[in-house]
């Protein structure tokens, strides 16, 4: 039985991505919500994962951790993780691998934050590089293997990972290609995405450091979240 | 036919990973080694990497980049990338991204430079907490799975990722556990470790911006370095 550690959907752009990628996939598991708290996430989060970081997957008693760890584990009894084709499959894997280690400009200025609407206040030459590489690289798997998914036909973990950086487009109203802007729209109907947004706009508890990292990107357009801080 | 591109031996921890990978598992390939260039790295590697970046592979026209990307592709041909007992698999896969995406502290602090000592002026809490986890980790691996490699009897891409650790702990006298500090002997008496650290003495030609890096970490007390600057 599989279970998955998460914190607050609203801003934990790493647990996305295991949880959209077994919820579009079709993976049992139970979800398991653990809220940032101010000063002690590492400390508390070390009960169930040895790095004080979320997501987490335990099986049976064993831990699995880090997203792309987490991917690679369950790729090899759900081998639809990855697409079937050779040439997109090495793709897929390359992009997701980029994500991880990658874009820390992006992670930097515009913070994930699902409901909320920001107007950069600006838009540093690092960040405007990661969007640039970004739209590339979607750009290239939509054309040379079709779409309407980053590797082809199929939701794969390619989607998965760059699925908090669709949010982001959504929250500070990045311009990207017309592909780019398609393949986000088709991304934020999925199911999966959809539960996620309205999950996080649902959820009251507030973090401050997420929100000040918010409130430091720009000047707040709107905020949908249903529960007043 | 595989050609995997790299740069200076000396500073390039990413580049090291599948180096040694690739060579210590026997896998054919032939190296390209670009130099850093002061302020231009990423339009000169665009040639051949899509990320700027190195390391990047070629086989057969494919391009396929990130550390990472490359060693989950080569797994698909030489499953001996990876531990072939499913538990000791999971978690070298884990660990490994673990580092891929991890440990900033380190990696700012100690910026890897094989062929200098360095006594660092301080150590910041950040560092002590990555070098404290590093330690934890791997005395896990070697304990869980009786070495004398982290993920057990065979070397595998869980020793490559942190094949650069090992440099960084040499090169600034980190204290660690005695059986990490046995670990790291054991690594780098590995042939493959040998001849990087050889090829990276011999290199003549410096990048200001590493060397000033390690400048700025404490007071240097060798250079083994054969080339003057």
């Amino acid at each position: 039985m599989l279970q998955l550690f998460i914190a607050n959907k609203n801003y934990s752009s790493w647990s996305l991505r295991p949880w959209l990628l077994m919820r579009e996939l079709g993976i049992p598991f139970t979800e398991h919500l653990e809220h940032f708290r101010e000063g002690s996430n590492w400390e508390a989060f070390r009960a169930f994962s040895p790095t004080g970081k979320v997501p987490c997957l335990t099986e049976d008693g064993q831990v699995i951790w880090d997203s792309l760890g987490i991917t690679l584990h369950l790729a090899e009894h759900y081998p639809q993780v990855w697409p079937s084709d050779p040439a997109a499959r090495s793709w897929a894997r390359c992009a997701a691998a980029e994500m991880h280690s990658g874009f820390s400009a992006l992670r930097q200025h515009c913070t994930m934050n699902c409901g909320i609407r920001v107007a950069l206040s600006n838009m540093p030459e690092a960040l405007q590089k990661d969007i640039a590489r970004i739209d590339e690289l979607w750009q290239e798997g939509l054309h040379r293997f079709g779409g309407p998914y980053l590797a082809g036909a199929q939701f794969s973990a390619a989607d998965a990972f760059f699925a908090p950086v669709v949010f982001r487009i959504q929250t500070y109203g990045l311009i990207m290609s017309a592909a780019a802007t398609a393949y986000c729209q088709h991304m934020l109907a999925l199911p999966g995405m959809r539960q996620w947004y309205e999950d996080a706009l649902q959820e009251s508890p507030r973090e401050p450091a997420h929100e000040q990292e918010a409130r430091q990107a720009g000047t707040w357009l709107h905020d949908f979240r249903r529960q007043p801080a």
